[in-house]
């Protein structure tokens, strides 16, 4: 299974922390900024650092596309540097992608192939049966969004669901945990991605899918706290999880401290 | 308004037609493939010969980012050459994006700013407040999916909601309407999508946002016939509507002989 390569990894440093790449150009450091390939070089640099205490990296493309086709390649030089030196680290791209049948193709093709990444994270809004080219994808993660970290995920996350007449209503974020669950798992290559932000739903998550890992975005930064999180959303085997900071870490002054800090702090609870 | 821009060009050729520029590499003729940009060279070739009957170009951001970094200049190219020859036709890009807050300014930035596009398609999922990034540019389009063309659409987006103990359910896909229309058109920038093959869906939508427009994608390839869509989805000026087809067109042996049957189709009902 593809996420043997996460939890190997996690094991061997022991940690379950994911190192996020939000390689906002805007925030580099100057010496960075006036450097041939800013957010490769500046990657670089935290992958060195951050490394030991990493089970994951993940990029979020937002941050490349924002400057074209060139940061298209210095994400693309980036993996190359990581599967060189770094191969046994996972990789998940947080691209939020879905798009119907066919078309999908063309992001597996870039993400999974182009770039390289283990896994991405997916939209669920237009269904399995579009999501297909990915989710066939054995040898690479699925990360489907169910409760994500931001302030207003409720607005359609926590909609109330009726499945059947008779039936107790459930918010739409369960319905997704389920759907996932138990149909669109047929690879046993699917994730869920629950926000930090909300352990009381991180916990019946945790309920409902067994051992399934969670990319749990939004500690530090957006302001979930760490205790809260891996009580609520560790598995039987005390992992997974794959718990993201981003900002706390990369911009910090001591983004290799950081890591170790965060580290430490789940390895605790 | 930014549909202005659309409506107008819409009025100037007579013709509601989107022409989609799905432009797959492994489809192109192989005196494509040879040339030095194949996919930037066969656009062109395409806005050339079906300009005329187009009121918008849609381009399905997939197809690029398949081929990595050069992909996406070679997208570049292609709107740099519509903004020059043919700066009154609308352009749409179909990306399908969303992400949390701040974070989307990577995607407004690559998609409104560098590559130029006037609107750009966008997943409901996360929700307005997470969407603030696009639904503030008051010069940009923001099309929501709404319900989708794909025969899969129905598994998330037919979910029955229940908004208040005693109101009758609504489907998920008529949530989101009411939502765009009630909460997230503040700017008067939002359009939905709603696919060809599901009119009566289509003709539920109508009813409900009054005379906002629908991008709809699923003519033709995906089997949704010209006639039923029409019927259900025009506003009360005629227009409303953004009937987009692409393999349809763009692979046919007579692009423009395509671009304007569709048209003619479209302005017979």
């Amino acid at each position: 299974m593809v996420i043997d390569k996460y939890n190997q990894r996690a094991e061997k440093v022991n940690s379950l922390v994911c190192v996020g790449l939000d390689t906002d150009f805007e925030k580099l450091p100057e010496k960075f900024k006036r450097s041939k390939h800013p957010q490769f070089e500046f990657n670089k640099d935290i992958v060195d650092a951050t490394h030991e205490f990493a089970a994951a990296f993940k990029a979020n493309i937002a941050f490349y596309e924002a400057r074209g086709d060139i940061g298209i390649r210095e994400l693309k030089m980036t993996m190359e540097y990581l599967r060189e030196k770094y191969s046994d680290i996972f990789t998940i791209c947080d691209a939020k992608r879905a798009d119907i049948g066919n078309t999908n193709n063309g992001y597996v093709t870039a993400i999974f192939d182009v770039l390289g990444f283990d896994a991405m994270t997916l939209q669920p809004y237009l269904g399995k049966e579009a999501l297909k080219p990915f989710l066939d994808r054995k040898d690479k993660g699925c990360i489907i969004l169910c409760r994500t970290s931001n302030p207003g995920a409720g607005e359609l996350q926590d909609l109330n669901v009726v499945q059947a007449i008779g039936l107790p209503f459930k918010p739409l974020w369960q319905v997704v945990a389920e759907k996932v669950r138990d149909e669109w798992n047929y690879n046993h290559n699917c994730m869920l991605v629950v926000g930090a932000t909300y352990p009381e739903e991180m916990k019946v998550i945790r309920s409902l899918v067994g051992e399934m890992t969670l990319l749990v975005p939004g500690v530090g930064a957006q302001g979930g706290t760490v205790k809260a999180m891996v009580e609520a959303g560790l598995n039987s085997d005390k992992k997974g999880l794959i718990i993201n900071s981003s900002r706390g870490i990369i911009f910090a002054e001591n983004p290799a401290g950081e890591a170790k800090k965060l580290r430490d702090e789940v390895n605790k609870y």
